[in-house]
């Protein structure tokens, strides 16, 4: 029973002596996720590598067709500035998605959507690419959230 | 102060008042999914429908691709049944999905796979399907991990 005394002791004790500074609000992560998503579109639309890359997890893992796994931010980071090299000149005009089904369960969370990207090539008409996009967010030990895993398919026109 | 004293009284009270009945032991999330996994690839090799389809969420979302999103367990399964019903005397005589990174945050959990798919059509030399799988599951409030969203794309042959 020592245990038990020592116990509510120390909740007794916890309740008499709140700090009477206001306390840091709760953290919204519905919230968070619609920022990570602006931020993610809007890094894309800038076409900011390191900002996108930057929104990885150090052991996330990219998913893309017809492609083996990415597994690594270095790894997805490198493909990332590769496809970029090898289109010199073209532009990411348009960049919308469509996120859905946000859950978040502690430090996890996971959504979907649906994304219609313009892209400019020099010289040549624009075209737009439709798709959908699936992905496994972990907010990090300094309180950002990160793409852990990120899948994508080809979708018909809207 | 009196929420204070009345917090403490309750915590006392419910120190003394222990149960000595033994506890349920803790699930273990993890043999959970892996168990998922089993029973996810078995109803794949017996071609079982409804046991795949009894594996969704009624509110899952299938992301396939070409295709628009399939929302609902019962457009999901319509799709499973409608696929079957266009290749008649198929069989799937082999179905490995090799799954990584599985995550549990409450009722909430990820990973992703790497799936090798045997088909046999009627009177015809087998063919072999390459993709990878990523899964959200969700336990629901019968204790059951369902599949609440899903997305597929190809592989090269590994």
């Amino acid at each position: 029973m020592l245990t038990a005394w020592r116990s509510a002791f120390l909740v007794l004790a916890s309740l008499f002596f709140l700090p009477s500074t206001p306390q840091t609000p709760p953290a919204d992560p519905k919230a968070e996720i619609l920022a990570f998503n602006e931020k993610f579109i809007n890094a894309h639309l800038r076409m900011d590598n390191p900002a996108i890359i930057a929104m990885w997890a150090e052991d996330g893992v990219s998913l893309l067709p017809s492609m083996a796994p990415l597994a690594g931010r270095a790894a997805i980071g490198k493909f990332i500035n590769d496809i970029s090299a090898q289109m010199p000149g073209y532009k990411i005009v348009r960049e919308k998605i469509d996120f859905h089904d946000i859950r978040v369960s502690g430090d996890w969370a996971s959504e979907w959507g649906i994304e219609t990207q313009g892209l400019q090539p020099p010289n040549q008409p624009s075209m737009e690419g439709y798709g959908k996009i699936l992905f496994v967010l972990h907010k990090d030990s300094s309180g950002q959230w990160k793409i852990q895993h990120e899948m994508w398919n080809a979708s018909p026109k809207p």
